[in-house]
């Protein structure tokens, strides 16, 4: 949030850039398709004079890579007629998921995810995709392409998304990122089973930290996944003009998985829950029995102890002191007391 | 999820088995009945002439076991006009139970359930049952039939399955499923039940595998029956052409028994967690309680050291030690604060 | 659910008695008023012939004890035109309470309760009433009447039973039911009660067994309560043309009665929970003040056992050992010391 | 509850007492006023003849002391039609707040509580007021007047209750009895701020019984106000036509305190939560903390005792013992072990 | 809550001030614009004569600094049509946040909220705007001016905020609070990343404290920020007149924002109690840990004590009490096993 502090003040609408800049130069792919023909090239980011609608039938799209150029994005909104506070939103990389509907197209946030499995870490990027009839526009915060399957589909020819319009691609863009989720979870799943299955065995306080760590990781993702469910129900369910009837199927469908998405976090975390419970329990009860076997190992010798004590005390006449093999009977009977007591706490099960 | 990854960047709409292949070769079950009549063959998996839409007023009940042949599901998509997210769902075995409308007919998926009571392991098979006007699709993972009673209960001649329609048919289908998670939920009570049992004599650590166990099948279980319950809810209150109206009381009543299955559920998993925490707070009071008398035992003995110690020190003068009796009377004495200790200790009720 | 299991696999509306036969003959009270006349007499259970519409004004209330005659609950809807579901749903006693709404009556499902203050076991009686203009017919699993206020009212003569229909019979068989909650909860919270003053004064192992048990019966109760108040709100706002407008008021006035019921069960669980937390907290830290206690003992006499060893070595030269009242002193040493540290303890509250 | 049980049985609508008789001799005060003049005086409670409606313009607020004169309400309901519903609710004290519309007029029920600040006790109070065009009848348990700023508003002059008709009277009371829940927040307030400093210093039992008390209250308090809030929802969204328009505006106010006031206890329950946790935490740890002191200073002296042991061994030839200063130097060798292990005990915090 | 008793018994829409005053004198700057000009002058608090609605098409906005002149408030309501209710509303410093519809305007009250990072507090204060048609009156508690962003943007000239009504002005008062939560949350998220890593080290009874603290106020700011949700969600949808219809699209941004914020408290409340789970089993742990180790210690004397203890009896004939080396084979064997204990604990992974 380090950034967002230099918005306070300004007026709604206001397009600053509040994340770190993760790209160079800024980068615009651009395609145009339709179900017979596609062209694309790179566009040079101020290219001013590219940036217009075009009058027929196919399909746009600009493909951003970089939020920091505002300027840009404010020359998008003027080229595109696109409100102020979608502008603002790009360009705001902490923007949590949502779906705005707008008099001139509709706008939808979602965040890419990526799971390192080394450190535990999850990390996110800010993706934005506005559109309207013929024209999409997606921002990407990094080079990496989020969209190269989507591209190559188009690429492929007689597939669906070249016989559908912009809503199509806008719906294939985020499924794409969507899928991604799929990924991400798998890895997590596959880090909490390891987890699982080291702590059955010996739990260290290197599992503590990973708990801890796993935790505070679903929690971010949850704070990613509910609002973008949120978002994509009211995308499948918005009337507007600009979505065409045949797709909402797959809308739905979409739906559906962020739907399972939440489901597999929320699951995965009642199971960290789950093993953080064990965790504390099977440590405090490991260490609860070390101190019950010491404790124990100390009660053993305390009546032999007690014993030598008695015989070390200098009365005179302590009758026992004079047998010459009382020594040896003594230390006998302390063998047997030790069997008696090692007897008695084995059968209570307490050894 | 393993196989889930290879599905990243498809299109939506490719049909890609993601489960483990069960069986070794389709198989296709197919009946036809109306009140009068039935007919009943298996069909070669990819016979292909035979997979069209009969026009007769006639029950086709086309029941495949396996679904690793995405080619022959995609037959069936091409044959009775099956929308291709259809298609796609009944080959991903890890999709959750859902209802979905579309136009040519309407489309389930369920879990079967089965439980394992020595291993305490719930599997799953992930069934999908397409239907419309005189046509019902019902898809298994295995070779073991989930639907021999209904079978049996079309062969049985004036069956009220056999008056009515395809709805009725696909109803049957799941509500043999949801039926049998009675069976399971049985055998889990046992389980459960024989858990509380024991734990009240004497708690072990396999107690605690069990509960561990037990509570992640519940949690499991959970997932697979709170979508299913929404998906029925669907069903029952869709309004669909492909549904009688004389037919939606059961549909109700199949909703009821989803409801209380999941209630079912739900009061097991609070059970668990009274005997979760019943074991932890009696594992620690039970060690605590051994923690305490082995203590006990110490400070018995600590007053006796003591004195011994005392008669034990080199001092010229200590008129005790030249009295004839001292010794036995400091043994006695000894007895006497012991049995003094004991008798407190027991007053206090620590003993 | 031990008879559930013999369900599985019959078509739907298959009337299976579940439960444990309670009556060893079905035993069916038959009644007859209005306003002006009432009559009742005791029916043989399989009297076919008096099983019949009456076509009069008249209320006619069979009142059915025993459910295990699934031919008679079979031929009772045959006579009066009662669904193949509702007939099912009377002889299986683990129906969990509902209310349907059908072409032909009402019908509701409830469970009667009763609370055994020395076994602490809540147990259930299953109670079906249906209903249409004119006639009613109420379902008990045992021979005692829960009915008989309502018997008596009737006989009564002048009362508003008698002014009005079936519909107002209906509500005041199941407002019977209700009422008698009250008499469960209030022997429970003379049982917490009494609990919780035991508590405050010395918590024993018998508590906790007592509160695990209430625990378990007040989830039980509400597993029975809850599904109730839905029932019954499903009962009060029906439009059904079978119940007459000035009988809500007593509809809603019967639903109110569930919803305090509910709210009594969730604060006495609230309670329980505080209860069984205090239990817990108490324990724990009794056992920790014995051990802290004993600790003390052992600390004070430490460092005399130590002063006992030193004058208890053999060295050569050790100056005190000659001075004649040098164990006096040291005993003397001892006492103060003992005292010092007693002190110390006692300004730390630790004793 | 325990007079509740003498409903069990009865029709419903039959008015029983079931509180505790806390007045000796009902007394009724009528008040009659509209904007220009008033009037009032104290009734005898069987004077059957006042109690009739009056037919001109004016308000008549008969305000009720003491409810166990169930005749009296019989008489109320006679006079002036209210549904026996309405009467059983008022003589039962332990009906839950709630708000239900008649045909005749409009009736709820509220709680006054008060909060003793020496027992934490808190104890409430049964108040019905039943309204309809020019009547308003208050039924209060006890003496105490909880009515008396509204009595002095009316008698006050031109004031806005004056102007208003008996809907605004009915608003009046009710807020007067939640105005007042604000006193009994702010003295809990104050007990729950004292009970946190208290903590911070030395947490007592004494604490410990103040927050069992503590959070029995707010649950009990709880239990009031959230049907209460309810209730007053009701009042506020009724439609009914004893209700003018411009009056709507107070009773949303009112809404809003019964929020303000839910809102305030559950973040009471939440600092009592938090305050119950600190103080188990705080006193294990203090326990912890004195039990690790004990154990230091067994183990400090544990290798001076076994230096003193080896020391009084009784070997022929141990060569130290004969050493003229070996005694002091040993002396010396253990006042250093002692002093370099509380040294390290204090560098490692143990101390 | 202290001032709120003096309001008990005084009629609905009295107006009294229910705060600490904060500020000498009560200062009202006025400002008139619209898109050509503006002015802006500071009146004197009791100037009557300018308190009148101005008919030209400008906005005229009133920001009142301290709310203790009551009798200011009063003028405000008579000279612009303000309900009692509003105007008890704007002097009560302890209202929760709302949204009112009134006839004559709209009123919010929202709490602006600032944090110590020293002390770890959270103070908040008291703001309410009232606007209607080209009139906005906005009261805050304290002479420093939160609106001092709002009125740079009017005087800026060619902004946004000239161009629209006072509808849009409101707006813009509230978004200046809603975007300084950000700062709050910002600067509260540094104090618990800091407490996050201090804990990783090694956790104090500082921390502790801290976590104590903090909790305390997330939940303070939760109660504030709830129902301003929900007020502005009431801003967003209501269809006032008041409020023009390309605004809304502000409203709903706007109203993202609070979601954000509640997101954001609601994930730090989940960290603070991660946290304090983990402090309290962190401490807990490096207890027993020390517990553990001093046990250790014991364990390892004791044996070697009873040793000596045997050699030190006095029995006539102990043989080995005659050899020459059997001190020094004691010593020796006393060694080995002091070394074999070590080696056998830390072969456990006990030490």
């Amino acid at each position: 949030m380090s950034k967002r502090r230099a918005k306070i003040g300004l007026a709604p609408g206001s397009v600053v850039f509040t994340g770190n800049r993760k790209v160079e130069k800024v980068l615009i792919h651009y395609m145009q398709y339709d179900s017979q023909r596609f062209s694309e090239k790179t566009l040079d980011s101020h290219a001013k004079t590219v940036l217009h609608e075009s009058p027929d039938e196919k399909v746009d799209w600009y493909d951003i890579r970089g939020m920091h150029d505002t300027e840009l994005i404010e020359l998008f909104g003027e080229s595109f007629h696109i409100h102020p506070l979608v502008l603002e939103s790009i360009a705001d990389t902490h923007q949590r998921p949502k779906f705005d509907e707008h008099r001139t197209g509709l706008f939808i946030i979602v965040r890419a995810l990526s799971f390192n499995k080394e450190t535990l870490e999850c990390s996110k990027e800010h993706v934005a995709v506005y559109f309207n009839k013929g024209f999409v526009a997606s921002f990407q915060e990094t080079e990496s392409d989020l969209f190269s399957f989507v591209r190559e589909r188009i690429r492929g020819g007689k597939t669906r998304i070249r016989q559908r319009g912009s809503d199509y691609l806008a719906y294939a863009l985020i499924d794409a990122i969507v899928d991604n989720y799929y990924v991400v979870l798998e890895e997590m799943e596959e880090v909490i089973e390891g987890l699982d299955e080291e702590m059955m065995d010996d739990p260290t306080m290197e599992n503590k930290t990973k708990i801890h760590q796993l935790k505070k990781q679903l929690m971010k993702l949850r704070k990613s996944v509910a609002p973008l469910r949120e978002a994509i129900a009211g995308f499948s369910k918005s009337d507007s003009e600009f979505i065409e009837d045949q797709n909402y199927v797959f809308l739905r469908d979409l739906y559906e998985h962020t739907v399972q998405v939440t489901d597999a976090i929320d699951s995965y975390r009642d199971l960290m829950n789950g093993l953080q419970e064990l965790f504390i329990s099977e440590v405090s009860f490991r260490m609860n029995k070390v101190m019950q076997l010491l404790t124990l190992i100390s009660v053993i010798f305390i009546p032999l102890t007690f014993l030598a004590g008695i015989y070390g005390m200098n009365f005179e006449y302590i009758p026992e002191l004079k047998y010459h093999n009382a020594y040896f009977i003594l230390l006998g009977a302390m063998v047997v007391i030790a069997g008696v007591l090692l007897w008695l706490f084995k059968r209570k099960h307490w050894l």
